[in-house]
C-alpha cells in the first residue's frame, strides 16, 4: 500500500445478529464506514442476516468482507479454542464460501477477509494458524485482501502467501506496549472516550501502522464514536477508501 | 436431455458424517457412482468432511454436487419444518456457497444441486419452496444442474428458471402410485432386494422418467447394492455419465 | 381451580436471550408478573441466561417454570417441525431437566411448564404430541402445573395425566372465532393497543377461560403493556398469584 | 474409600452417539462395566440417546453418571476452550440437570459425574475450573460422586467441597511420568495391547491410585478389551462395584 496519499479504510464488524437477535445499528453504521466484515454463521450471523447485510453493503458501496470465527455461538467466538491449523483452514474455507454464496447471488464482490475474535487473536500470535488462514484465503480467492492486527503473524503470513494485506488498528481498544490488544476481560480494555480514540487512531495512522481502522458497532455510542473517528481522520487529511480497492 | 443415447447418471448422497461420526463407506461408493451429493453442514457434514469428500470426488472424476438440507442435525434433515420460501432461498444460498468454498480451494468444479431429505420432499410438492430453491441455484451459479424427484415441482421450477434439470429415480425406495415416495417411517419404504431395485431402475429409466438414479450409501449392503444397480444399467445398454456434463 | 376467589396468574416468557444477545427487559418485567417461563436452551436461552433468570425469579418470588421449545435457535422455535410424540417426550424431559439443574442449584422450586412457540401451538391441536408432553412433565415431576392454550389438547392431556393444569389467555395476541390464535405471520396477529388488550383479558378471565394471562416481554412497549394488564385485572377485582400455588 | 476390601469400579463413556450417528457397542459394553458416564448433549448425545442409555443402564443395574463436556459437537469436546470457572459451573449444572430429567423420568438414580475430554483434562490441571465443577455438582446433588484423574485438581476440589470422589485410571491410555495422560494427538497415546492394558490397570489399582478404571467404548476391539480388563481385575482378587455405592 502506498501511504503517501494518506488513504485509509474504516471498517466495522457487522451482521453479528442471529435469528431474532440483532446487535448494533447496522444500517446507520454502514453510512460511516468504507468496509464491512460480515459474520458467517459460526460465531454469529445466519443466512437471513448475511443476505440482508450483503444487500445493505452493496447498496451503499461499502466493501464486503468475510468475518470468519470460531464455531462458538454461545461465546460469540471470543473464547480461544485449541484448534489445529488444519481445522483453521477448513473453517475459514467454509465460512468464506458461505458468504461467497450471497455475494454471487447479489452480483456483488467480496473484497477482504478479517478473522473474528479469538480466531483473530490466535492468528495474530500463532504462525501455524496464521499460515493456515492465509492459505485458505489464497485458495478460495487470491484477490482477497487479508486484514490482521498490525505487526501480527496473520499479516506476515498473508504477505508470505502472496496476498494483499492490510494492517488494522482499533479505535476503541487499548494497546499494550508490545502492540497487542488488552484482552476484553481486563480492566481498561475498551476506550470509552471518543477524543482519546480519535487521538489513538491518528497516531497509529500517522506512524504508518494501519491501513484500516476498526470501529465497533455494538456499544451504546457506537455510531457517534464511528462518526467522530471518521471526522478526525478526514480533518487530518486522510482520504477514506476500502483497502480492497488496491487488490 | 437427449435420451436416445441411453445415457444415465448414478448418484449417491455422501459426506454425511459429522465430527467423529462417519456414515457409510464413502470411499468405495465413489468408485461406483458418477455423481456425488455432498452434505453442506446443516443436516450433516462439517468443514473437515466436506474438504475430504471434495478431494475424494476430484481424484475419481466423480461429479461434485451440493446436498443442502434443513438446519436439523439431530433429525438428519428428515423432519419437515415450516420454513418460508425466503428461508429456503437463504439456506440454499448459504450451503451452496459453503461447498463452493471447498470446490474453489481444490480447483474443482461444482456441477449440480440436490436438496436433502425433508427439504427435497417439501420442494417436490410445494411450488413456492421449489421456486425459491431454483432461484437460489440460478443466482449462485446458473450453470448448475438442479436434481429433483421425477415429476416434481422442483424439476418444474428449475426448468422455469432456465436451469438444466435432472429427474431422479431411487433404486432402493418404493414409490406410490402417484409417483411420490413411500415415506421412510412407513413399512415397505425401503427395497431390500437388489434384484427388485435393479428392475425398478431399469423400468423407470426405460420410461424416460429418470436422468439420474440415486443409490444410498448408508445401508448394510449399500456398496453391493450400488454395484448391482450399476451393472444392471450397463447390461441394459445404458452409458453411465454425470448429468452435469450437459450443462 | 376455584374461580370464585377471582384469582389469576400473570405470566411472561423470559430468559430468551442467548450468548451476547439479550431480549426484552427481563428484570423489570419480573416486577410485574407472578410467573415466569424460562427458555431452556433449544429455541433460546443458554446456561448463563438460565442461571441469571432463575436467580432473578427467586429473588422476587416469581414462580419459576420451564419453557421448552423446538430445537431451532435460528427460527426461535417458531417454525413447526414434524416431530414424533416420542421426540416431543424426549426434548421435553431434557429441557425440564436442564432447568431443574439450576433450580436445584439455587435451592428454588420449579412450579410449572409451558411449551414455547410452535411446540405450544402443535400441542394445542395434536393429541399425540400433547399426551407425550404431559407424560414427560408427569414423569419428571408430577407436582408441576402444565400450562396450555385454553381449550387445547395440551390442557386436556395434562388433566388426563393427572396433572394440575392452567388454561392460558394472551393479552397481546388476537384470537380467531374458534379460540385459536391468529398466526404471527398474518396481519392483525398482535394487539398493539393496551386498552384493547386489557379488555380482551378481562373478558376471557370473566368467562372463566383463563387461569393465567401471558404478557410478552419483547415488544417496544412490553413493560408498559404488562403493567396496564396487571392494573386492569386488579381494578376488576382479580387477585394476582401463581397458578403453581395450588399444586 | 476403603481399599482393604479390594473393591474397584469399571466405567465407560457411553451414549456418545448423536441423531443418526452411533458409536461403539453400547449395549454389550454395559454387560461388562459397573458404571456408565452418559453424554449430556454438549459434546455428544441427544435426548433420544440419553433416554435409551439411561434405560439400558437401569435394566442392567449399571450405575448412571453424567458425562458433561464442552459445547463443541464438531470437536467431540476434545478441543480445549478458554472458558471461565463461571462458564464451567453453568455448563455443568445444565448438563447434570438434563440427565437428571431422564433419570427422574425413569425412576432411576444418578450416582456420579465425570467430565469429558478437554473439560476433564482442563479440570485436572486448573484449580479454578475444578472448584467450579465441584461446586456445580455439590449444588445440584451433594450425594453425587465426582470422578476425576487420580491426583488431579478435580479430585482435590471435590474432596474440599465435601463430595465423595473417585480417582480414575485409564486402561487404554498411556501415562507420562508425572501421572498426566499422553495427549491423544501424540504418538503412543493409546495402548493397543490388551495384556499391557491389564498390567497397567493392576499396577495402578494395587498402588491404591484408582477407585475406578475407564475402558473406552469406541475402538475396534473395545468390547474384548473391556472384558479382558474385567477378567484381569477379578482374577487379581478385585471385586467390581460402582463407586457410587459408598455415597
Amino acid at each position: 500500500m502506498d501511504k503517501s496519499d494518506k488513504r485509509i479504510d474504516l471498517n466495522c464488524d457487522i451482521g453479528e445478529g442471529f435469528g431474532v437477535y440483532r446487535t448494533g445499528e447496522d444500517e446507520r453504521l454502514l453510512d460511516v464506514v468504507t468496509s464491512a466484515n460480515i459474520a458467517c454463521g459460526f460465531h454469529a450471523g445466519d443466512p437471513a442476516t448475511m443476505l440482508r447485510t450483503v444487500r445493505l453493503c452493496a447498496e451503499r458501496g461499502v466493501a464486503i468482507g468475510a468475518h470468519p470465527g470460531l464455531p462458538d455461538m454461545t461465546g460469540f467466538g471470543r473464547r480461544e479454542m485449541a484448534i489445529s491449523p488444519q481445522e483453521a483452514y477448513e473453517m475459514t474455507v467454509y465460512q468464506l464460501g458461505a458468504l461467497y454464496g450471497f455475494v454471487r447471488a447479489e452480483g456483488a464482490v467480496m473484497r477482504h477477509v478479517k478473522p473474528h475474535g479469538a480466531l483473530y487473536n490466535m492468528a495474530a500470535a500463532d504462525a501455524g494458524l496464521a499460515e493456515a488462514i492465509a492459505e485458505a484465503v489464497r485458495r478460495v480467492d487470491a484477490a482477497l485482501v487479508l486484514v490482521g492486527l498490525a505487526g501480527s503473524e496473520l499479516v506476515r503470513a498473508g504477505a508470505a502467501a502472496g496476498l494483499a494485506t492490510a494492517a488494522e488498528a482499533f479505535a476503541d481498544r487499548r494497546y499494550r506496549q508490545d502492540g497487542t490488544l488488552v484482552p476484553r476481560r481486563e480492566p481498561g480494555a475498551m476506550i470509552g472516550d471518543a477524543a482519546e480514540a480519535v487521538g489513538q487512531v491518528l497516531r497509529l495512522a500517522a506512524a504508518g501502522q494501519a491501513q484500516t481502522v476498526c470501529v465497533h458497532g455494538d456499544g451504546p455510542h457506537a455510531l457517534e464514536f464511528a462518526s467522530r473517528v471518521r471526522q478526525g481522520l478526514q480533518q487530518a487529511g486522510w482520504r477514506l477508501a476500502p483497502v480492497a480497492g488496491e487488490a
